[in-house]
């Protein structure tokens, strides 16, 4: 059988085990206070060009989004997302939990747009009964998003702009942040991030490391007291050296980026061959997810040599699947793929 | 420099290391539904003598206090605690976050006594106006407490009946469980701790893991829905198998009472040390932790060549420190330390 | 000015005000312990025909709705909703901020189906990830709905009939009650309602008192410990009194009735003028809200004479309006605006 | 039977009732905006001496004070307060309920120091862990406190003082604030409030009132969108002028204070007369609370003929009580208490 579920089936990138078992017997302090993660955060600022941010290493996806929102909202404001963001769908109310409702718009292509957000945000504004109802507190984009998409840099300034207008923080999802960065047709930087984003991650878990995310806060005013929120989430690992030394393993050469741009580059072959077969993709994807729509039939015939994703359900006996390609995809299971898609 | 800081100071024990060098590169299912964890699960049955336990794998301690107690608790209900007890004292409040009040109690040395646990229930309940105070939901205690005490078999079997008579799920925290289990003069063991508890977990984080604490639910009515929980509360690894990997390393054989007997053994011989050279002890600890009550003086002494803990203020110009060991901690460093107390 | 704005516009019903003063110097025990309480009670009992409910009078509506469904989700559940439903709109995500997912379902008319709730659940259960999205924990209903619609007994049964099939408690809103079970065409009884619903309430603050709902619990297990629920979120009233009182004001003969009655009969006469007038009504309603949908110019005509609420914007430069009838409503000024609606 | 449980036992001060029925029938707008609400508003201003505050009303003490903290707080902050505290005590859990702990220092005579307070903050600040323990956040006072002493001005100022050195606001609970700026050696005024703390109440539930609590906030950085808070809460009244009118009813001349002048003469006399007989008070209170110790004897006596509420167990068979009085005790059910008395 081979894998295309997720981009997390493996365990670590081979030179991120090699930090991780060099370093092992080095003692180090706990909490994320040692060497390596100073190391990993003086990186990530070089890549972000600036001195002027500050850098937390959390474990997972689902707890970043969750310490970072619940940080950044009072308890009457709720977070702007699309309908189809991760904390709306996926992560078990974790955002509700913490208190704030999920204002989720409308989205075909898991995107945000700037005139949507001012739109909402004006509509609460001028409604003689504001108080009645949730506050727009703050702003929640992935890129990628959860199908594959990506912001361009003018649209993301955009958003940018309205969210400063109005006082909103700009919260960007970077779970998977590394395939967009490096997707054909990006011309999004870490710099761009920093500069039109008060807070953003780069996502670790699905980019080659066992686990972590590294949140990088740019507003001053959300930097304030930020490890109490990590801790008070269980998201302060005491073994936090784990965290610094998988992302100065990412961050010294270029391996975060090579490993990104690798895995789309499978992605699109894959995509290429889909289309080729004339079945059309749910959505135009560039990053390393892939989301063919496909009949029973073809379903029944791929199930037999490769695991992959039920994403939704469509009319007329389709639904769209996901193929996911990441650092350990080989190049001859993807050409593999793409032959057996050819006698679908 | 030495340290006994703590019991978190290096990576992996080398036999866990090599488990997760040894599965990198396999593919597996995500969210610990591989079957590494499922191998784990079935170690931890066998090691606690049944079937009839759920077992789940979560990151870290205050994660793991904070899911457990969220799920047991109904809003008006309070988790009943020693004073002293993690949940109060170095969480930041997480019990709080989810919603709770921590019905703190006196305790000298850690532990709570099933008469304080059965006068606070009783007091609450014969309260005529007990609807406008908080309802005592359950217990937590911790095993070794978190000054190094550990409880006995009789005091533990008579919390567990003051608990199932008032329908007091009783919860134990076992951080450092296997300091406990194989303290000298232990009575337990993890076949009593599934008898006697409802929920209860077994550290793996400061036992030698990079990371993980395995949650035993022993209790039907606990046991249902908790993988939300796990999720909701930000804990549910992505890449599960490390978890699965790193307890199956520890419960194959008997690794996970071996490191923390070991380390045991050499904590109490730096008891012996401090106290055949007058130094007295905060309290009497049979497990990997050790506080002395040291002056000014002496501190400044080691402190040049060893690194500890702070613990608290005490009069006089003394305080009391904390000395830890670990799998990691060698003969030779302890022998060294000795020798230095003697010189004090 | 003539006021259509609401079913709160005055202060109590005489008979209501009569009865408070009267009692107003009697000493009784606070928190709704005393005899008026009570009775009230045993009023409600009465008329919803069993002694095996429980009844809890709070203050207002948003505090009702927090209070009932914190009681009985546990954290990862979410209630089901209409999207139009009062918690998901207009309570400043008071559900949310107890840590709850509204479940919002599409819905023209206000209303859920049995068939829409059925779908959620099991699309919910047959999720092989559904641990990683919010549980359907509980429905709730509102009767008549904010839009003024009403269920019929069939509709109800059915919707009770599903949740009770998956376990799901079902809440009924009833903040405008009275106007519903008088209301043309209704079918539904008190005695219905607790036949089919598992906690519902019968609001008193839009139905001619002061303040004040009337929660009753018919599901057993809801039952316990509701009192706690009450004081922890603030609604339990000091002079719990003020309550009692006037619960059994409106229920010792047929007050709650008459009053709704009464104002639903006003309400139906403005609608038939609105439509003789060929002005569309933007839902049917048969209790005491109409919604006309009124041109820019009507508006600016009926503003100068009459108070009344914008509900929505449409297109064409047309919106929806409410007008609102209540127990304070005079015959006179409804017969004064229809004569003006037929001047429009 | 005569009653001195508490000070809520009859309904409304005659004054206010009259006020009720007399704008029983005028068409007001809801939720607070109406004309009465801000009449009540400017009354409370000029008696504050300023115009740059904020006045909300909201309808109890549980309520308030949790609406109130949790609008102040951020998610890693607990609220100070003394041991004895009503936030720690008798409100069910509500501020945990809301996600915060109650930092609770120890007290004698139910109240706070400067000292304890800044010794908190130092402490926690100078934690070098101190994201592990949560962060103060703000001081919650209450006056008089739960057993009837007040504050002195200088120790309010000092208080105050601390607060603003460490930016810590400070909340002043005075749900019976009426009997504290009127006891004998009393130098505090509604003006000082205003400039000492942050936000506080004025409470007129125990005070007269049907009900309410008048929220003055005079810090800016508080102010801004309270009546999101209010609402979210569940503590804005649809007939909000019930609040307006009674609180214009108290303040438009001096009937808050005088009435809780007289209150506090008749509880003076109660107090001399337990002291003439040797009975021993457990606090010296110059309020409308007094708490004798009365031994078993003692109180099957007095319980013959009077009311009054258990307060605390002490040793030898002894224990407190508590004698209230209020606007509606009448100078002859005290004279015959007094007799009684004599006669122990």
């Amino acid at each position: 059988m081979i894998y295309f579920d997720c981009d997390y089936l493996e365990g670590a990138h081979p030179k991120i085990l090699e930090s991780l078992i060099k370093s092992n017997m080095e003692q180090l302090e706990g909490y994320g206070t040692d060497k390596y993660c100073e190391k990993a955060k003086l990186l990530i600022k070089q890549h972000c060009n600036t001195n002027d941010i500050d850098v937390h290493f959390l474990v997972g996806g689902t707890q970043t989004n969750k310490t970072v929102i619940s940080s950044i909202l009072r308890p009457h404001q709720g977070v702007i997302s699309a309908v189809s963001g991760h904390i709306n769908t996926h992560e078990t109310g974790a955002i509700e939990l913490s208190g704030h409702k999920v204002l989720a718009l409308p989205s075909d292509d898991g995107k945000l747009t700037s005139k949507q957000i001012e739109e909402t945000y004006l509509s609460h504004i001028n409604d003689s009964k504001k108080e009645h109802t949730v506050k727009p507190g703050m702003v929640y984009v992935s890129n990628p998003t959860e199908c594959g998409t990506i912001y361009s840099k003018t649209e993301l300034s955009r958003i940018s702009e309205v969210c400063r207008k109005h006082n909103l923080p700009l919260f960007l999802d970077g779970a998977r942040l590394g395939y967009g960065l490096t997707a054909e047709g990006n011309d999004l930087t870490l710099s761009d991030l920093t500069n039109l984003c008060d807070v953003f991650y780069i996502g670790g878990t699905k980019v080659g490391a066992l686990f972590g995310e590294a949140v990088v806060i740019t507003s001053d005013a959300l930097k304030e007291d930020f490890r109490y929120f990590i801790k008070q989430n269980g998201a302060l690992l005491a073994k936090g050296r784990l965290l610094g030394i998988q992302f100065s393993a990412l961050f010294e050469e270029t391996l975060y980026f090579d490993i990104a741009k690798s895995a789309n580059h499978l992605s699109i072959k894959i995509k290429e061959a889909f289309l080729q077969h004339n079945i059309p993709m749910y959505i135009n994807s560039a990053t390393n997810q892939q989301f063919p729509i496909l009949t029973q039939e073809q379903v029944n015939k791929l199930e037999q040599k490769y695991s992959f994703c039920f994403w939704e359900e469509l009319e007329d006996d389709k639904a769209v699947y996901r193929f996911c390609t990441s650092w350990a995809t080989t190049k001859e299971n993807v050409d593999t793929l793409i032959e057996d898609i050819q006698t679908l």
